[in-house]
């Protein structure tokens, strides 16, 4: 890493220029930085006089949260390059391209894609997406069966494992999502009017076995290549394309995981209705279409890693009747547990989401956090009992109408 | 490895000459090659002189099983030499002192434990070792609490698993374990009076269903260092002192694949005793030695791993009331597994065990076969209901009595 050093606008130019095949000779390139400072340089460089462009991320050696700074590898730009070109290869449509990766840099070179937008602002104007779940759901399935024992030679399997160590990220998870939240943690961050509902949670003994069960699963469970951090903010949208990007979490764990994190951030939203709607009515709708695409959301996910089991599957032993239904319920149980996890820490721990945290009217925002904290641990508690998304619909929908006192 | 060469008896000498504080210089040294030249050379050094003698042992570049000979890699070497280190930091009485690791040459120089015999002998002349469970007990419990997400910093614990991905030497236990004995493989080998049990396990998918399960467990759970094929042909022994050695299929896994080789290879002798044993009160008296050390294995093994997490737990999470419980549970139904695993390949598998292949008389063989078979599938197919090690005592009991027609 003794050539690391983070790019000028000037610089990030250079480099862009020649990189093959993309900009004409001696262009005219103009260069936008656009990340917000906290873990990268983002630099949008464009060449007016064609309307190419690209993205060059460079991830800088600290990360910078609620004002304080610590160091933070570089390895994660070679992890976060080498899972994008993993997940191009298996889902080509689904995340940018990957022009190049410069390892004394850390920098990855890839696709523009300003034409979407942040899923997660998508969602708090309300807007519906009729494709992302069968999206989500393809990426899912792809990424998780073809890098897991199921899908994968199982011996390059485990040396692929070996290359997405990634302690640090991990280290992230590890505390903010599976421990912080359920002691009174300094990295918390919870608003005076729902310290009742925290407080309640920290006292919770039979929840946090379940999370410490969870939490094990995160730390032990080698399954498969995971995103790692597959919120509604690391997903550009528009109407006929997803795009995921950011997996500089990816590591070999749970599938749950991933798949709990794209449920649990549509449930944020849910949650986040009390806010952003404008009149019960179009509550309920929107409410609708979020618990419709949860839904479709898994039973997509579930029939296309069924068939790509029975059409791609590599291990004799696996096509054994009966255990194919096996694993998808053990993985909905877990899918429960994840998504509940992904919630709870949302709501007050030290990340939260803009679906809920930026309701102006304060009495609206609380019983956002409320519902999705009651959503949440609902979830968690369930998690090894439940047998089918149904029930996590039926959950979500008895939470609400106890919250609220009458129905969506 | 282009300085790799396979050592002379003469070269072993010049090597051993050379280790610093160990043999007098310009001692007259001797050497013998004791290996059985499958898969490694072993050399006996000695210095007659002074009675003094260590050990090298060379991986060879390729595994000889039944004729035929196949590449391996001389990784497995250096995932031996290091995993003998960090059991020796563990539990120093417990394993053989390395004196030395030389990657060129694939060469570990280590302990003599000739004053020791394997463990495998000593049970078939039907010797009793008072201290073996406490002993086994404590390389279990110190091994695997120490090197997992239990005992060990985990982002430390995530590097070290990046050090032990072994995947040549997991895909021999992933076959010969988990795959080939539940069907008609070329590379099982079944003796003809047995064919008849071979093929009820092949036809029947509910045990197929468990074995897939426990596969995948082996595939994706890293709990902890394993040692990874702790059979009683992997321990020196003598009365005051136990051995572990041959720590080559090292990775992380789960932990009760390790405790249940220990309990298995009690029981393949248990079955063996149709053989062995002279006289009905005599076989009586050894078997219940023998299960009186299954049990003590689990129970010293569950005393110290509970008190380690007690006293060194890392974790905070992993302090919550009911999960060491709830942990503890999963890990005994793991063994009952394992255990049964473990059991049934080495009856017909590819590689069987002297405690029952080598009684010469066809029928008592054919009765221990059947013992162990029955012994071994039945603690498969009950593994996930197991709740105590009460349970598995009695299980072996009633296959013995259910075989034999009559008590113990």
């Amino acid at each position: 890493m003794t050539k690391y050093h983070p790019l000028s606008e000037e610089q990030a130019i250079e480099y862009a220029r020649q990189i093959p095949d993309l900009f004409q000779s001696r262009a005219e390139l103009s260069s936008r930085e656009i990340g917000d400072g906290n873990l990268n340089l983002v630099f949008h460089i464009s060449e007016p006089s064609t309307g190419k462009s690209i993205i060059l991320k460079q991830a800088l050696p600290y990360a910078k949260v609620v004002g304080e700074s610590w160091p933070l590898t570089l390895d994660r730009a070679r992890i976060e390059s080498e899972a994008l070109q993993i997940e191009e290869s298996l889902c080509p449509d689904l995340v940018p391209h990957v022009y190049a990766y410069e390892p004394d840099l850390a920098l990855t070179v890839m696709e523009d894609l300003s034409d979407h937008v942040i899923m997660r602002r998508g969602l708090i104007e309300r807007n519906q997406y009729p494709l992302f779940a069968e999206h989500i759901a393809r990426f899912l399935a792809h990424t998780l069966f073809f890098t897991s024992d199921l899908g994968k030679n199982q011996q390059e399997k485990k040396v692929q494992l070996g290359r997405f160590i990634n302690p640090e990220l991990c280290k992230i998870t590890e505390d903010l999502i599976f421990d912080d939240p359920y002691r009174d943690a300094d990295t918390n961050s919870i608003e005076a009017h729902i310290r009742d509902a925290a407080e309640q949670i920290w006292k919770d003994t039979e929840l946090h076995l379940e999370v410490a069960i969870l939490r094990n699963k995160f730390l032990t469970s080698a399954q498969a290549l995971l995103h790692g951090d597959l919120h509604t903010g690391s997903i550009f949208i528009k109407a006929y394309s997803t795009k995921v990007i950011d997996p500089e979490f990816a590591y070999y764990g749970p599938m749950g995981f991933d798949i709990g994190a794209v449920l649990a951030n549509l449930l944020l939203n849910f949650a986040g209705q009390e806010g952003w709607s404008t009149d019960e009515a179009s509550r309920a709708d929107y409410r609708e279409y979020l618990l419709h695409t949860v839904k479709d959301v898994w039973n997509n996910f579930e029939r296309n890693f069924r068939q790509l089991w029975n059409e791609h599957g590599v291990d004799r032993v696996f096509q054994t009747p009966g255990y194919q239904d096996y694993f998808i319920a053990s993985l909905l149980q877990d899918t429960f547990g994840f998504t509940g996890a992904k919630m709870v820490r949302r709501v007050y721990g030290l990340a939260h989401v803009a679906d809920i945290d930026k309701i102006e009217d304060a009495s609206a925002r609380e019983r956002a956090q409320r519902l999705a904290l009651s959503i949440g641990t609902k979830l968690i508690r369930f998690n090894r009992q439940a047998k089918s998304i149904d029930e996590l619909i039926q959950l979500v929908t008895k939470e609400t109408t106890a919250e609220r006192g009458f129905a969506l």
